[in-house]
C-alpha cells in the first residue's frame, strides 16, 4: 500500500500546473523507468507493483534504483487505479526531476526546433524519431505543448531521456541569438520553398517545423535563411507535423 | 432538436460492433463532411448545428447535401453533448455507408499494405500520408484496427474519402493471390534488409508495413520478395509505424 501523500502527489503531477510548480514528471513502464535510471536526470521515486517485484525485469529496476539511492515504494492493487496514467498500468513508474535546459546549454550540432506543436503525441513521436536518426538537440517554442505531459512522455518511448530538450520563452529572440552569437543558420519546413530533398545536413543549422496547417509563425520568416517543402501529388491538404519532421530527418541522416 | 432515434443511432455507431452491423460510420467537421459529399461514398444523413446553419461553410454543406438528396437534420445545443465524438463538436457530422472493397477491386498501381496496425491514429495518419504522396490503394490485414473507428476517420483528415481501402480476412492468402494472379511483387519494411533508400517505386508492388515492435508477422516472410529497413544511429529502439511508412512513401514518390 502506498502512503496517501504519495498518491496525492502523483495525482497532482497529472496537471500541468503542478508539474510546473513541483518541477517533476512521471514516466510509466519498464523501458521508460529503466531509461530514466540510466540517464543523467534525477529520479526521485520509483513505484513498483508489489505483485511483480520478484519478476526479473522489475527486480532489475529495483536493484538499479537501490544502487542509485533512489527510493522504491511498492503499490497494492487498490493503489493502481488511483495512480495510473494509462488504461493498463505497466507495473512501474518513476517520478523524475524536470531538467531545465536553455538553448545555449544544448550540445554542439544541429537543432530540431518545434514551433507551436500542440499535440502531445506528435511532440513525443518527433523526439523518438529525432533520437532514432541521431539528433541530439530539441528546442521547443514557448507555445509548444508541455514535454512532460504524460502522453508526450509515453510516446517518446524513452527517448526523452536520450536527448537535450530546451524550452525557450521567446523563440524569435533565441533564434536571433543562435544566429548572431553561435553562427547557426535557420532552415524551415514550410508550405513553400525548394524540395526538402535539397535540404542538407549541417552541424550549425536549426531546422524548424511548425504546426501542420500554417507552417511556421508569422514573424519568424525574416530570420529564416532557407525554406523547404515536401511536395505532394494527391488530394490531402497537408501532412501531420510528426510525419513531415520524420521525412526531413530521415533525408538529412544519410 | 434531433429525434431520439437519430441520437440513439449515432451513439450505437461509436461501437465497432454496431458499425459492423449497420455498415455505417460517422465523420465530423466541415472538411470531412464536404469530402464525403464529394466522394463516391453514399452519405445517409448530415447533421448541422442549428445555430451555425447560416454560416457560409455550413450553408455550402447544406446546399451540397440537398443537391445529392441527402437528408439534413439540425441539432440543438442539448443534442451536441449526446452525439459528439470529440471534445469540441465541430458544427457538423455525416453518417456514411461503409464501402466494402476486396483486394481485387483495388485500382491498378502500388498497394500500401498494413499488417496488424493497432493504433487508430496511426492508421489514419498513414492513410493521410499515402494520399499526400499520391498512393491510391490501401490493403488492411484482418487484425488491423477498424478503419471506421472515429479516431481513425478523424486523423485521415478527409483522405479516407480519396483512397480505395480494402480489408482482407486472410492477408497471407490475399498476398499469394496478388502475386500469382496479378503478378505483384511483395516488398516489406522490416527490422533487417537493405536500406529503404534502395526501395523502388513500381506499379506492381505491395509495400507491407507491420506493427512497430515486431516488423511483419511470422509466416508472411516466405512470400516477401525483398526486405528493407530504415537505418538508425541513435538510442531509440524503434520507429512508430506511421513514421516508418511515411519515410518510405516519401522516398518512393520522387
Amino acid at each position: 500500500m502506498l502512503e496517501l501523500s504519495i498518491i496525492k502527489h502523483l495525482n497532482k503531477l497529472k496537471q500541468k500546473k503542478f508539474r510546473k510548480e513541483e518541477k517533476e514528471f512521471v514516466v510509466e513502464g519498464i523501458k521508460g523507468v529503466m531509461d530514466a535510471l540510466n540517464s543523467e536526470m534525477e529520479v526521485i521515486l520509483v513505484i513498483v507493483d508489489g505483485k511483480l517485484r520478484d519478476e526479473k525485469e522489475f527486480e532489475k529496476i529495483i536493484l538499479k534504483a537501490e544502487k542509485k539511492n533512489v527510493q522504491v515504494a511498492f503499490c497494492g492493487r487498490n493503489d493502481i487505479d488511483k495512480i495510473k496514467n494509462t488504461e493498463t498500468f505497466p507495473g512501474c513508474l518513476a517520478v523524475i526531476d524536470q531538467l531545465e535546459i536553455l538553448a545555449d546549454q544544448l550540445d554542439d550540432g544541429p537543432i530540431i526546433c518545434l514551433d507551436a506543436i500542440k499535440d502531445p503525441g506528435n511532440l513525443g513521436t518527433i523526439i523518438r524519431t529525432a533520437d532514432w536518426f541521431g539528433f541530439k538537440n530539441i528546442l521547443l517554442s514557448e507555445d509548444t505543448v508541455d514535454v512532460y505531459n504524460p502522453k508526450t512522455v509515453r510516446s517518446t518511448m524513452g527517448s526523452i531521456f536520450h536527448l537535450k530538450i530546451a524550452k525557450t520563452s521567446n523563440l524569435l529572440k533565441t533564434l536571433e541569438k543562435l544566429k548572431k552569437e553561435s553562427e547557426y543558420k535557420i532552415y524551415s519546413l514550410d508550405l513553400k520553398g525548394e524540395s526538402h530533398k535539397k535540404m542538407k545536413y549541417e552541424e550549425k543549422v536549426v531546422y524548424i517545423f511548425g504546426s501542420e496547417s500554417q507552417g511556421i509563425r508569422e514573424g519568424l520568416e525574416k530570420i529564416v535563411d532557407k525554406s523547404y517543402n515536401i511536395a505532394g501529388q494527391g488530394q490531402a491538404e497537408s501532412l501531420n507535423v510528426a510525419i513531415s519532421a520524420a521525412i526531413v530527418m530521415a533525408n538529412l541522416s544519410s
